[in-house]
């Protein structure tokens, strides 16, 4: 698993650099505006996204260059809908990766703008002749993320997460994690696929790969909030019960749980089997996803 | 003004069925959301984006077909500014435009939720292939898209209105009013030249009107918040010296701010002035936006 850490420290911290360019300090009046865009994206976080978008563009030969302008914009669509999702509003959480969240550190108003600040400026970042010399490829991007993060995914998602439906199944579940996480990773991965002008097959492989890991990722978070570790979690835990979340757990129990976050992700593995070697770091990550212990 | 007020509701009917088409009603569990988007965007209002859209790309040889979808995709990004606008961390104001506003018609994370599904569909509809034949074209729209409703337009302006700097001067309040309101005035109107591909002086002329007539529209509003009819309105009059909010008027006093409305109003009929019986409905448009009641 060596290669994995080495790989995801030295993408996120390219990642942040390039985000940091991409987010000027501000100056007053509206420093502030700034200063809660860079504390939400800047701070401690795994920077799982832009380790999928990089790694799948190396598999489809894109450069770094390219690829982590991407990663910077998955990011900042990550952040903002962390900044939401933490609202009292919401999730209502004063903690986030061991750090007061944005409303807590700067105030709410600024909390939903700078999420507000954020979704558009990846947009902006995917529209943007630096980020791949082909319009139709940007185009595709803008649509593939657009579709991603709206109502038919993450913030669909959210709503369900919010308000589960009644006597809700495991397929509920499934479905509101494929949209609130899983479309997003899944953007991440079928990006290096877009970059790269990759076959249909092959981006379709990355999507489903995705989409799988996504959800066994998911499954080992949930675990993780029920019998994990406060201090090295950086957040609390045990919250999804206080709440009356609705999860894979509380509808399977943890050790059918756990098992679905094993055969999921088998699953994802499937998917990469017409890759070789160079899909060592999505095999991997997906590993990592499902075994971390944070 | 007859000519301009039956374009306007035309251009109005006619965006309103095709934001109708691109909000689908939406299926248990998640119909909240898709009801509440489509509260806070098929409800009253006057739809000026869309007929800056429209009507400016007539200018440039462009089918109402075509105009129609990134005058949806305006009025979606309108909506989503209102919404969270009044958010109680926000404005705090319960009613809009005669009728209570998302978070309380609703509750407020499906408010908040609704607008932040209405920003990423508008950039979608841009990105698509029905917008226009041109990737290039496409691309451009959704980076100036980005741009005028991110940390340097719309966003900004939100922060600066809600925090406006020490001793505020008038070219204080007139960049807040250019970020927060003019931002996406100048896109609605530059979007014509941009799907008519007209040259790069056309496109600096219509960008230069709309920030003049965005600035006296703002004006404007302000005078008729300060005198208008709460009836007509269809929301609180006043509010804005209640909530110490500061305006043209606070700063200019009410005759200097008309004044100036006044010199806006000629400035951007000046930028028009290379442009000739196609650019009438402009003209009258920034006439109206001056010396309307409502």
């Amino acid at each position: 698993m060596s290669d994995f850490k080495t790989d995801l420290a030295a993408i996120a911290t390219q990642t942040d650099a390039v985000m940091s360019a991409l987010l000027p300090a501000g100056e007053a009046p509206e420093a502030k505006l700034y200063d809660a865009m860079r504390y939400a994206t800047l701070g401690p976080g795994k920077r799982l996204r832009p380790f999928f978008v990089v790694s799948s563009a190396r598999m489809f030969g894109v450069a770094d260059e390219q690829s982590l302008r991407v990663a910077a914009a998955t990011e900042f669509l990550h952040s903002y809908s962390l900044i939401h999702d933490d609202l009292p509003a919401m999730d209502d959480d004063d903690l986030r990766r061991g750090r007061p969240t944005v409303h807590k550190a700067f105030d709410e108003a600024t909390a939903i703008l700078a999420g507000d600040a954020l979704l558009p400026l990846a947009f902006e970042v995917l529209a943007a002749e630096a980020t791949h010399a082909s319009p139709p490829v940007r185009c595709e991007l803008v649509s593939q993320l657009a579709r991603a993060v709206g109502a038919g995914g993450m913030v669909g998602g959210q709503v369900l997460d919010l308000e589960p439906p009644a006597d809700s199944t495991y397929g509920d579940v499934a479905r509101m994690e494929r949209m609130k996480t899983g479309a997003l990773f899944a953007f991440s991965c079928e990006a290096g696929s877009i970059l790269g002008q990759a076959p249909v097959s092959a981006r379709a492989a990355m999507y489903a790969y995705a989409m799988d890991m996504g959800l066994a990722f998911q499954i080992a978070d949930d675990l993780l909030d029920l019998e994990g570790d406060e201090t090295t979690l950086g957040k609390r835990v045990g919250k999804d019960e206080k709440a009356g979340k609705v999860t894979a757990i509380t509808i399977l129990g943890v050790d059918a749980a756990r098992a679905k976050a094993r055969s999921l992700l088998d699953q994802a593995l499937g998917h990469l089997s017409a890759f070789g070697a160079e899909a060592e770091p999505l095999r991997q990550a997906a590993i990592f996803a499902v075994e971390r212990k944070a």
